[in-house]
Parts: structure tokens; C-alpha cells; sequence
């Protein structure tokens, strides 16, 4: 689809982010892509992201250097342990210890810039405050508080543009987002999940973003091709 | 003075951030800075931002770096031309080439992810709305606006803390900063405001940064301690 309107997509290499751009995509925007790699503990999640921009026709795609190591507290970016073979029950009660400091907030202000450097007024989120409510920012009157911030931090802001932030997928379940995404021709097989893959890039099959997903996708009616270590999550 | 409550400070070297720390220092905070590393053209601020904490006790100094490079966009980050010799009305006119994308909320995001990191609820950026003024981000609205999307953004927030960001020198005239910041004891020649200094960390004396400068320690009535390569500044 031809396009003037250019939109910043923040892609992570999951299965939620590429039903983000898929969205963007079939809504016409050209897509410039942005992955921010915060040295993750595995690489297998740039190198998904990387296939999925290329495979879904982005304008361009950046990975964005963050070292968040440096002020370490989150399971996701240092040394804790990835919690793994919860229930339902308990990825709800709390936040989660792979709650990375602020992280959304931090993403979406290097989106914002990446934005004005391209005079694009639309940024895409794949943020979901159902199945992940044990984070406060994922929430809708974050996203909501946000947008109004990036309004009055910018020179698009200032002279006038409104400056948007798309959240496609916050009031869908896991299933939803699957069937949106298969019905846009996304491969899920090129998205990674897992909160702690092997060096191939094979999920775990035991922490929440595996369980959530494996979940997803039995609720869709839709075969899972994830590759695992082993075997697939035992479903409850 | 002992305490017990952390602040982060966004220290750049610069003659307001150095104004700041101390004013964060005399309100009794265990000062916590951050110096972002955004490979501006010259790392003479860096040296300045690590001398300075350093001189005023700070708890903490991080060095956290961030290429915004990667999207161009600004004269401070980019081959673009810094302007010189402008008078204050061409200052004000527009918003200057100097603007960095989106900065100060990228700034003040990391800034929130380290206090996280410490669970301290207070931040002091030294923003000003009256010398900068055609800077978007350094507007007291967009002030209020970030602090309400940061308590909406972090564990911290949702857990009940209310997390405040100080701007102490917001209303402030340049010639009033200085005089603040003598009165608590800043050497000022430790500071680099300088947009193009040498390779010696000297000053060019005919960027804006380096007029305000000036300007400010005139209006002030204290001798300016600034290294210049040639000559100081010719105030109008």
C-alpha cells in the first residue's frame, strides 16, 4: 500500500510487537521500525526482530543501543532469576521481578525522538494491559498521560501536529492478538517470546511470556509453532 | 548534612545542572547524578559533570550513555552547524538547531529508571523556562505533564510514593542562577556551558550558550571565571 504517512513501530521481536506492525502496516502507514536493545540476556530477540522488519516490508529499521544494565533491578536485564511455572494467580498478584524500571516510558520517549527526526506524528505500541496488569506501565492512563507529555515535549507538538500513540492490542486478550495477527499474515514463527530462550533461540516453555502465549494460542484454536527446548508448557 | 532520602541529578557539566546539585545538597538530599552520555561532539562536559560531582559529595556519579546519534537531528548531535554570534531576539525567534529530539524527556525517563533502581521518589533537572525558552522541553508544562506520567509509569507510583520533579531554577534569570549558585558554593569554572569548546574544554565564547553565559555573570555583578580560546564574549 502507497503511503505518505510514516509511523515509528516499536518492534521487540515478540509475537505482540509484530501484530503491531502488522496493524500499522494494513492501516497504511510506511513503517520504520525501532528495537531497543537493552542487553537482554539473549540475542535471539534482535535477531527476530531483525527477520520480522525485513519480512514485513519496514521502511527502515534502527536497533537502538540502552544499556540498562547500569542501574541493574529487574530479572530481565541482570543476574535475578526468570520466574518460572506460575499460575494465572500469581503473574496477577504482583509486580513482576522482569519489571524493568520505567521501562515503557523509556522506550516510548526514544520512539518519540525517533519520531521527530523523521516528522512522523504516529507511534505504534504493542503494549497489552490484560494479560500483563502486573505492570504499571502498560496500562491505559499511562499510555493516555504519556501521549499528552509527548504533546508538550516536541517541536511537532509546539507547532501544532498531534502527536499519537497507538496501543492496537491493549484491550485484547493473548487469543485476540493471535488471531488479529494470523489474520494480517503475521509468521509467528519468526517471533520469540520466551523470557529465557536458549542460545537458539528456543523458548523455555515454563516462564509467564511462555505459558501466556502458549495459552493464546491453544484459546485461538491456533496450532503453536513455537520452537522449544523440550516440550511445550503443560497447560493448566 | 545526613540524610536519609535520595535524589537523582541530572548533572551535565553545565553551569545550571552544577547550580542544581547544590541546591538538591543544601535541601539535605544524598545526591545521586546521572550524566547522560549522548556523544556530544566534545566529551569536555563529561570531564566537567565528573569533576563536579565529585567536588560536591556527591552519593553517586553514573555515566549512562546513549547514541542519539543514531537519528541525527540536532546541531548538538549532529555535522549541523552550531549557530553564533545571535543576538536574544534571534535566540527566541525559533526553536534552535541546538534542540535535541525529544531530550529532556529522554532524560527524565532514565532519570526516573535510576531513581527506581534506588527507590528515591525526588529528581532535579535544572530546566529553565526564561534563558531557553524556545526550547519545548523546558517549559513548566512540560514539566507537570512528565510527573504525572512518571507516578502512572513505576512500581513506585502504583505502590503509593509520590514521585516529584524538581526544577529549582525554572523561573530563574541566568544572573539569578549564578548568584544561587555562588551563594552554595559552585566553582562555576569548573562548569562548561559551551555548545563548541576546544579540545582544552575551552570555551568559543560565541554560541548562545556562551552569550547567556556572559551575559549572566555581568548581570550578575560576579567576574566570570570561564576559559575562553580567544577572548571572552562582547555583550551588546
Amino acid at each position: 500500500m502507497s503511503t505518505d504517512r510514516s509511523a515509528v513501530i516499536l518492534l521487540s521481536g515478540g509475537l505482540d510487537s509484530a501484530t503491531c506492525l502488522a496493524i500499522a502496516r494494513n492501516e497504511g502507514f510506511a513503517c520504520h521500525c525501532l528495537t531497543i536493545d537493552y542487553n537482554q540476556r539473549h540475542r535471539a530477540e534482535l535477531d527476530a526482530a531483525r527477520h520480522l522488519a525485513e519480512a514485513m516490508d519496514a521502511a527502515s529499521h534502527t536497533v537502538f543501543p540502552l544499556d540498562l544494565r547500569a542501574f541493574g533491578g529487574s530479572a530481565l536485564t541482570s543476574d535475578m532469576p526468570v520466574p518460572k511455572d506460575r499460575d494465572e494467580h500469581e503473574m496477577l498478584d504482583e509486580i513482576p521481578s522482569t519489571y524493568v524500571p520505567a521501562r515503557n516510558l523509556v522506550f516510548l520517549s526514544i520512539a518519540l525522538a525517533r519520531a521527530e527526526t523523521l516528522a512522523a506524528r504516529d507511534i505504534f505500541v504493542g503494549v497489552n494491559a490484560i494479560d500483563y496488569s502486573g505492570y504499571p506501565d502498560c496500562r491505559p492512563e499511562f499510555v493516555r498521560s504519556f501521549e499528552q507529555t509527548a504533546n508538550l515535549a516536541t517541536r511537532l507538538g509546539v507547532e501544532g501536529a498531534t502527536i499519537r500513540i497507538h496501543t492496537p492490542l491493549i484491550d485484547m486478550t493473548k487469543a485476540q492478538i493471535i488471531r488479529t495477527g494470523s489474520d494480517l499474515g503475521v509468521d509467528f514463527a519468526m517471533t520469540l517470546s520466551c523470557y529465557d530462550p536458549d542460545d537458539h533461540g528456543r523458548a523455555c516453555a515454563r516462564c509467564d511470556a511462555c505459558l501466556l502465549r502458549a495459552r493464546g494460542f491453544a484459546q485461538a484454536g491456533i496450532a503453536d509453532p513455537t520452537r522449544y527446548q523440550h516440550a511445550a508448557p503443560r497447560l493448566a
